[in-house]
C-alpha cells in the first residue's frame, strides 16, 4: 500500500514524523470497505481521536472519531462547576457507538474504533433517509445503534421492535429488535457540532429518528436530575447524557444503578475475559452514587444485593455450564439480507480478530438469513475448565 | 557496601552473573538489623525464594523464604489430585508471616519480605522460649503473628489476650491482643520441614505454641473438610491449610466465604490504594465456593448481600468520612516496652517507604508504650477528595 505521507500530514496537520511512527507502531491502520480505502486511528494521536478515518480518495475526506464523553462520579458540585448555566439532559442509550457520514456518494456507518461495519453500514441504510447527508455532505450524523439484535451490545429496547414478517399467529410473526437514534450532528472534518436547537430542527425537517431531550435544567438543579436518574433507573435505562445548550463545551456522562449492575454481570459472566478495570470502574461508581443519593440503611441494603447478586450470579451460572461440559458464549442473534451478506459480516469479525462460532442459522420465507453468533470467549472457559479440573491458582 | 559476589553465589548456588543483575535491577536489597547486615531477595530469584536473607556474617547464615502456599479453587478435585493418600488440615490464620532464627547468638523475626521487623521481634522474643535454636541452630520456626495489637493485619483472636496491667475495675485492664504460633519448623537453609509428626513433637517438647491439626483424613474425604470450612466461616476464621503428614508435597490453602468479605472490605474502604486484582480475586473465590457447596437460592442470596455490603459499606463509609474533611487512615494500635523500641520501629516504617502518622501516644503505668500508627492512604484521599469536589473520571 502506498500512501503519501506527505498529503496525510497536509491534511490532517500532524508532523510527518508523527504519521511515521504511528504506522511503525500499528495505531494507524489500513482497511477498505466497498472500494473505499481509508486509514484508521485506533488511538488518540495528538489532536486527531481515536477512531478518526482518512479516506484514500481524491478528497482526502475525514471523518474525526467521536470524541470522548467524560463522566461524573458525583452530580454535584460537578455539573454547577462544569456548565455555563442551562444543561440540556438527554437520555443515554445503551448500544454501539456509529458515525453516518457520505463519501464518494456511498453512505457509511463507522463504530467508535473506525472501522466501516458492514452490518451496521446495511441496518443505517434501511433506517435513515440519508438526503440530509447530500444536502450537507460535511456533516456527520452521531447516533447510537440499539436493541437486541445486534452483533456488538444486545440490549432489548421495547421502542424499536421491527415486524420483519408478520404472521396470522400474532404471537409467530418475525421481529427486528434494533434501532437507530442520532444523538449528535458534527462536522465530520472538524467534529464541531450543530447546536442543540440546531440539531433538532434539522433531524426533524429531515425526519430523522433522533434522542429527544428529557429536558433542560438550570445548573444548579441538582435534585431534578437525581429525580431523572431514580426514574430511567426504575425503566431499566442506561443513564443520561448532559449538554451545553450550544454545544460551546463537552458533553458529560452519569448512569443508573441498573446499568451498573447490568455491566457487572455481564463482566463476571466472562470473569476471565472482561477487564478486571471494567468491573473496578462500575462498583466506584456505586459507591459515589450510594453517597451522593443518601440512602439510608433499607436502600443501601438493597443495592448491595444487587451488586452481590449481579457478580455472583452470573459467575456461578458460567462455572455451572462449564462443569457439565458446556462451551460458553455470548450469543447475538441477528438478522441479514442475503447469504452473501452474512458472509461479509463474518470476514469482516476474522480480520477484526473477533473468535466467534455460527451456532444456529435459519433462512426466512422473506430470504432474510437469522443467525446466531457467539463470540467466544477462550480465558473463561479454559481457566474455569482448569480449576474444576483440580488445578491450583 | 562491599560484598564478594564470589562468596554469595557459592553460598546460593546462583551464577554470579544473576547476582549481579539482581543488584542492578534492585531485587536484592542490602539491610541492617542490630548490627546484623545482610541481603534479602524482594522476588523469587531462580530456585532462592523471594523474603530470602543472607547474612553477611563469618557463616554467611541463609534464612531461606518461605514458600508461597498455592490456593485449591475447588477442594474437590483437587484435594484428591495433590495429595498422596492423607491430609493434615491445619487452621489458617489471619495475620502475618513470620520466621524466626538465630543468627550469631540472637533471635530475629523475618517477615514474608525479608526483613527484621524490630517489632516482631522482640515481641516473639516475649513470647516464645528460643531455647530451641540453641541446641537445633540450623531450623527456623514459621509462625503467624495475630491479634489486634500489631502494625500490619490487625485482626481481634479471642484466643490471645494478654493482660498487660491489671485493674481493680477490671472493664479496665490494659489488654494486649497479640499472639503467635507456628505452623512449621523448617530447615533454614534448604527449606526442608519437619514432618507434622516430628514438628509437634519437638513444639510440645520445647513448650511452643503452635497451630493444632484440626484432624487428618482421607484426601477423598472432601464432605468432612467442607464441614470444617462451613465451621470456621460460622466462627469468623480464615481458612485452612491442607498438608502431606511427611510434608512430602507442598501445602496448599482454602479460606471461607468470612474472609473474602473481609478482605474486600479492608480493600474497599481503602478502594484507590489496595490493588484491583486483590479484590477481583476474592470475587472469584466466591464463585467457585458457591458452586461447590452447591448452595440453593437462599444461601446464594445471602452470599450475595455479603459480598454486595463488604463492597458498598466501606467504600460508602470512606466516601462520608472524606466529605466531612476527614483524611482516612488505617489505624494499627500497638504496645512498645519504651520510647526507643518506638523510634526504632517508626524508622522502620520510614525505611519501608510507608507513609503513616501517629493518631495517638500514650505513657502506661508500667513504662509501656501505647501508640495507634495511622497508615496513610493517599491515592484513595485525593482521589475522592478530588471527585467530590466536583473532577471528572
Amino acid at each position: 500500500m502506498d500512501i503519501d505521507i506527505l498529503k496525510v500530514s497536509e491534511r490532517l496537520k500532524l508532523d510527518e514524523s508523527d504519521i511515521k511512527k504511528a504506522f511503525e507502531r500499528k495505531i494507524i491502520s489500513f482497511d477498505e470497505y466497498d472500494n473505499k480505502k481509508y486509514l484508521l486511528f485506533k488511538k488518540k494521536l495528538r489532536h486527531i481521536e481515536r477512531g478518526t478515518v482518512l479516506f484514500l480518495n481524491n478528497n482526502m475526506d475525514i471523518v474525526m472519531g467521536y470524541p470522548k464523553i467524560r463522566r461524573a462520579m458525583m452530580l454535584y458540585p460537578t455539573l454547577k462547576n462544569y456548565f455555563i448555566d442551562k444543561i440540556v439532559v438527554e437520555e443515554k442509550l445503551d448500544g454501539y457507538n456509529v458515525r453516518i457520514a457520505k463519501i464518494d456518494n456511498g453512505v457509511v456507518a463507522i463504530t467508535r474504533g473506525g472501522r466501516i461495519c458492514p452490518f451496521t453500514t446495511k441496518k443505517a441504510l434501511r433506517f435513515l433517509n440519508t438526503n440530509i447527508l447530500d444536502d450537507f455532505p460535511d456533516l456527520m450524523l452521531c447516533g447510537e445503534m440499539i436493541g437486541l439484535n445486534n452483533p456488538y451490545v444486545p440490549h432489548y429496547y421495547p421502542e424499536v421492535d421491527n415486524v420483519l414478517i408478520e404472521k396470522k399467529d400474532k404471537n409467530n410473526k418475525i421481529i427486528e429488535n434494533l434501532g437507530f437514534y442520532i444523538f449528535d450532528v458534527r462536522h465530520r472534518e472538524t467534529n464541531k457540532p450543530l447546536s442543540i436547537t440546531e440539531k433538532d430542527e434539522i433531524l426533524e425537517k429531515y425526519g430523522l429518528p433522533y434522542v429527544k431531550p428529557i429536558g433542560v435544567f438550570d445548573k444548579e438543579n441538582v435534585e431534578h436530575i437525581k429525580k431523572i436518574i431514580l426514574k430511567l433507573n426504575e425503566e431499566k435505562r442506561e443513564g443520561i447524557v448532559l449538554k451545553d445548550p450550544d454545544m460551546l463545551i463537552n458533553p458529560i456522562k452519569y448512569t443508573t444503578h441498573y446499568t451498573q449492575c447490568n455491566d457487572l454481570s455481564v463482566a463476571f459472566r466472562y470473569v476471565y475475559d472482561l477487564g478486571i478495570d471494567f468491573m473496578f470502574s462500575r462498583l466506584v461508581r456505586e459507591g459515589y452514587q450510594s453517597f451522593e443519593f443518601n440512602e439510608d440503611e433499607k436502600e443501601m441494603g438493597e443495592r448491595a444485593k444487587n451488586i452481590g447478586k449481579s457478580i455472583l450470579y452470573p459467575m456461578v451460572d458460567t462455572i455451572k455450564n462449564i462443569s457439565k461440559g458446556e462451551f460458553i458464549t455470548e450469543d447475538f442473534e441477528i438478522y441479514l439480507d442475503s447469504e452473501e451478506d452474512l458472509n461479509e459480516f463474518l470476514a469482516y469479525l476474522k480480520k477484526l480478530h473477533i473468535a466467534y462460532t455460527i451456532k444456529e442459522k435459519q433462512k426466512l420465507e422473506n430470504g432474510m438469513h437469522k443467525v446466531k453468533i457467539g463470540r467466544m470467549y477462550n480465558s473463561t472457559n479454559d481457566k474455569i475448565k482448569s480449576h474444576l479440573d483440580g488445578n491450583l491458582w
